[in-house]
């Protein structure tokens, strides 16, 4: 079994083989076959060296190489992995900033900043497709690049051959959280999620009963949804305010929720956080990066360095493996991913893209049903899900005015004249990254 | 034939009285049976003179009754026409004028003034359905009450057994307005329709054949999409925008659409006027109803004043009419209306009320079917309707927390703290008129 | 306006005419085109002549133009009428007559006989259709052809550019047959219909108001139900316990449902009819053309005779000519027609075609929506469109096992077995008119 | 852990006891509580004596508790079997009789046999739900009576606040079977599987990967659809067209298919064996059933004899106890069960109960999703669904009407005459244990 990995120079990488590893007595893998761009070299050859270093330590016979040519990596693969990030970091700074200047919330995933990493992400994304369904037709597609949800849906809706699989480490990390909170074996817990990547919304079992309302009136309840909200007071009204919200709905949303309940005390850190010169959540992991290969680069190294969990990778490589073992053993496991729809609600478009507990195996995915959301969730869910909808169709046809249809659809841009503002400053700051039809007529 | 006005003392009863006058051949009309409050009495003496005269004149036998007690207007009634205004004229006036303290558009049936409007009218609306379910359980409520749209639903949900079609002027003023502009007869115009009430989309059709792109190229098309927004200047980068996008969708938008798209130019105007002391749009009515009312009472007067029409009337009475035409004779047509989507599109939920074109008659309402609406579109609505089904919910419930989230969930409102003041102060402001469960608490 | 008649040569366009002329004030008819095949150009001379002379006595200046080239007829058409017979009605005759060697029921549109027709007729249809999206792209196509439910749906799907309308008399038939009992005007009934061609279902509504059950407890409802089933005694419990299930159900069934029923009755009636020397129904249609054709013929003949409703042609024109009209004109209407169901009813696939009221007009055929059917119905309905489906799809792949298939799908095959044994005969007889590929294997 | 099984002298009590042997580790089991009828006192001693035996040999303490009245057995059981046979084998036996007078198949549970089964079965079923609500209103109903699926929707339909499974043993069978004939571990084998109980189709995965295509092509597959179908020549025509119909279609089908697609072929066998005077399958049971009792009363046997398997119990007990295992331990599992269609297939209605793979867990079951199914499978299911539902309302309501219409609505009663023949006789000889209302008029 050979894994292609399309950005294989991200740090990521060397937690992925951590997983493999840990599971080498039941996954059959024999390649691992990294691919990035040439200006990532050098970062590919220490990210290549650890990993090697990592299967040599455990005995395993697992090739590990590395190029610049996709097809190389791709061909003959069982899986490919996406967790390549267009424009590095220093686009990712980019969409932290340029919306602040709007008076609108920066942010990798949500809002302008996640729109223009998309328009950045999908045609990679969709060219990659095309070379599985050549070279690895039968290939699985699992895609980790940001955002998420909707890099996986453009590859749903327009390479509808190659199988692809969303995936993210979130519904995994509060897995976990709740497990660990409960001090129960983390096999004890399950979720049942229904709702877009990054703002999706869960039930929580353990040993077969329901314990969200649990959550929900506990500390860690009001933690999850709080505590990711630096100088947020827990005493404020409007916290208060969203708390009860949450206990309504008896679902636990995912943090990202935050930036759609509170954008402007959100929008007032982020422009807090710049004016102090702390930087962007993107400068930072910047910073951390390099210290982090320099530890990759030591000779003796044949493990993942600790701190990498700080750089948001934790249980990132547990989300791959589960997926890749429900689809190759014999028997189905119900796993949180991001696939089509189909029913899973009836409240968002059946060829849309989902984040949902599926049965994956047998050869295919199929998301548990959901029924109606309630309209608390419904309406935002729906809304954020045209925009990315606009997004997609943007994304691969280079049309300015399409483009502007997306911006002006998110809920968190106010008005249809910042939506062009904003479009103007995203696709100058971005242009070599993104569809060259954006600048073929000068109409927006 | 008996018909009940709920709300019998408005001006618009004439406006009624003149529709059915017109129709004189064809509708059996026995008795028009007004009723109101007792603080209406004045009023509705001088409606009641005026419509009695009209009748007259025209040498009709159809008996003009009014009073206080519902029941007596519903008893035996085969329609029964919901006009009535909850709070009055000065309950508007503040619906228009607290949300600008917030930083909200002010506005009668769109953002939190149709919420407060929503919170004081479905109780009214609720207990009178429950009249018709017992003194004319075979009745057709015909519901012009605002906000039209979240009024027919909390009718459907709530008295599933009262047969209700919700009605709004606009779509006929549309159609007329595109007749007179194309300088043909309104009969060769026909609207193709879907969406909420105030926020439906419109495809135009002349002879049998599709007209809506060559409206949208023209002058008209933009004129109908900005000449509603004072002041806007069709060369503003902005508003050309929105044009173009509207062009892109190959829909004619509802004309409050603008307070979607353009909130803080809307929000502006009305801060400017308010400043100006011209007062807002029901300060204005106010003292055109006073006018209107000493023209009503001139004691040879046997016809509607011409100045009705700038209150906003216009067509009221041929949407009344036309429905009541269709459902007493033995012909279905094809008409727009309020009533529950059941498929009219997959984009909203079954059992939620919509604005659509649907065949009338055979003691049914059928909506026609739309498919998916196109993203632009199903974000923004199916966000409004998550608002509305939280709206109508709190307003039979009197749960705060329910009010809360429905506020919180428009997409007007921009944050959850800025909808914990609303609700507020819009819950102080109507204490006499909303639901006795919002104030047994403290706790919002 | 041009319209052209594919099978112009059948009797039913006299009929056809007359209807054209009874509203000539409203149709700008300019030009008829027939068109038929060569074996038929003694009938099309005698129709034609007879039409000619029709429009000539009535002063219209109306082209009446025959020839064998579809192309040139169907050239700039804006309406293309189908009643072609593919295989005549000695085709007909075999299809009534094979079922019977295998104990089924042979009947012109219901089981096998209908499929056989089915097979003769959709490949017909189907180039036709490709003419017309050359020649006439914005036609539309109005297919009366039978077995007329099942060639509308193989236009449906295989041509769904071009824009089909199936209709049938029935629906006319069985609304004037009401009217007339209860001496009211037609005008004042109104049918809600759903289900498929010669299976569907209706409510009857007078003056607005349903009298469904009233005509079901009826002599009227009763004769409606069995009237067509020769020989059959009211006071059979079988035929009592037919019409206590109707009257269950509460919708008045077209009757060829005796079909289905009652079967082993109706094999009986038709295998004594064909001993007794009466022969079949195409039988006795075809001794009926030949003394109407010499009525055509008389050369001062400028009206069509009164025996050709004894053919079955009653209220043929009127259906045409309604959906016509409201295609041209401003306004729509709600009248009964074959399309797709798309959401008319969810207890058959959302792409298959119905019988259905529906709104026509503004370009667009909307069917109205009759929810879920009573299990009574969806049964059988849903078993004859699978039927159906599979039908079509023999007929344009020309799979023997897709035949096959079909045969064992139809209620009134009862065996596996038996559908070998039909379709070897059904095939061997039509050879000349269905799809080749039939007979490039011989593996059934 | 409380299990209380209805019905529980029956033999296959014995089997389940086997079961939760097998699992002793893993299910906290501490009482099974048999009830049946004071006439199975003496049955139910005998398996009450040999399960308690079995326990108590494999050192595990669980009460083996025996009596009649059902709420003792239900009050605070955690799990409710349904294994009860309302009117015994002798009750059976004239299922299998009756319709074979009316030349109509004579079966258990497909056909008129299964129908009067569903009359018999469903009021003790649902008397027992209500029980179930009061005294145990968290415990899982698991449905193993015949007709399964039936009882299982009328559970559903009925008592919608009891959550119930319906369980068969015949998926197992299928799944062990092939696992058997490919030398593989029963493990590595998935069933994909959407239908009726009795009436499902199988896709088939062996590690991951779709092997249903090669079963079909094979001996294997052909035994699978013909074995069962005795004195069937596999060189006939018409077997040869069944197995290509199934190659087509791509799914193995439930045996019991055999009643659909050759009813005269499986009703000639039965008239045949029963002129031989070897008695239906009920009473070769019977003769059975005595044998088998007298080897459960021998004093020191502490096992299941062998020939349990012959009556047709085989992987009985792993059925239930795979799914009792799945919702009380933390982890989901994908099993086939019988429940609430809900979005498994748009083809059937949402509300109706289907036999399909299913997540089972955390406090649900989902039902994977199929999509719509291809004709060939959705005509007959729809028919036969239609069928069950009609059935149901007969059994609680005791109409006949209904009864007549759901009888009629079967695909194996081939007419509205023969249904009232079969009705009168059926009703007539299970007249004890059929609702009361049947017999309250005389009208059928």
């Amino acid at each position: 079994m050979k894994i292609a990995v399309i950005g294989g120079g991200s740090l990521y990488t060397a937690e992925l083989a951590r997983g493999f590893l840990a599971r080498g007595d039941i996954l059959p893998l024999s390649e691992i076959a990294l691919v990035d761009i040439p200006e990532g070299a050098d970062r590919m050859a220490a990210v290549s060296g650890l990993v090697g270093r990592m299967f040599a330590a455990a005995g395993l016979s697992v090739r590990v190489t590395s190029g610049f040519d996709p097809n190389v990596a791709i061909d003959g693969a069982s899986f490919v992995l996406n967790q390549f990030r267009a424009g590095g970091l220093a686009g990712r700074s980019m969409d932290e900033k340029i919306p602040l200047r709007h008076g609108v919330v920066g942010q990798e995933t949500t809002g302008p900043g996640g729109f223009a990493m998309a328009l950045r992400s999908i045609p990679i994304a969709l060219d990659m497709a095309e070379r599985v369904q050549k070279l690895a037709p039968l290939a699985w597609v699992l895609n980790f690049t940001n955002p998420a949800g909707l890099v996986t849906e453009a590859l749903v809706r327009h390479a509808p051959k190659v199988r692809t699989i969303g995936l993210c480490n979130i519904p995994l990390i509060f897995k976990r959280g709740v497990a660990k909170a409960l001090s129960v074996p983390a096999e004890q817990i399950e979720l049942s999620m229904i709702g877009l990547n990054h703002l999706s919304f869960a039930r929580v079992f353990l040993g077969g009963k329901e314990i969200t309302p649990l959550i929900l009136a506990s500390d860690l309840g009001v933690k999850e949804l709080v505590a990711n909200i630096p100088g947020l007071d827990p005493s404020d009204p409007a916290v208060q305010a969203m708390v009860r919200l949450m206990r309504r709905i008896g679902r636990i949303p995912n943090p990202y929720l935050r930036y759609y309940l509170m954008p402007q005390a959100m929008l007032s850190e982020e422009v807090r956080t710049l004016a102090a010169g702390e930087g962007t959540r993107a400068d930072q992991v910047m910073r951390l990066e390099a210290e982090l290969l320099a530890r990759y680069r030591e000779p003796d190294r044949t493990a993942v360095p600790a701190e990498l969990d700080q750089r948001g990778g934790a249980w990132y490589s547990e989300a791959a493996v589960e997926v890749i073992e429900a689809l190759i053993t014999g028997q189905r496991s119900v796993l949180v991913v991001n696939t089509r729809n189909d029913g899973a609600t009836p409240s968002l478009p059946p060829d849309s893209v989902v984040e949902v507990d599926a049965a994956v195996g047998a050869d295919t995915v199929s998301p548990l049903a959901h029924g109606v959301l309630p309209p608390e969730i419904a309406g935002l869910v729906g809304a954020v899900k045209a925009y990315e909808q606009l997004t997609i169709e943007a994304a691969v046809t280079g049309e300015r005015d399409t483009a502007l249809a997306a911006l002006a659809a998110h809920p968190l841009v106010p008005d249809v004249g910042t939506a062009v503002g904003l479009l103007q400053d995203l696709l100058e700051a971005h242009r070599p990254f993104v569809h060259p039809g954006f600048f073929g007529r000068a109409d927006a």
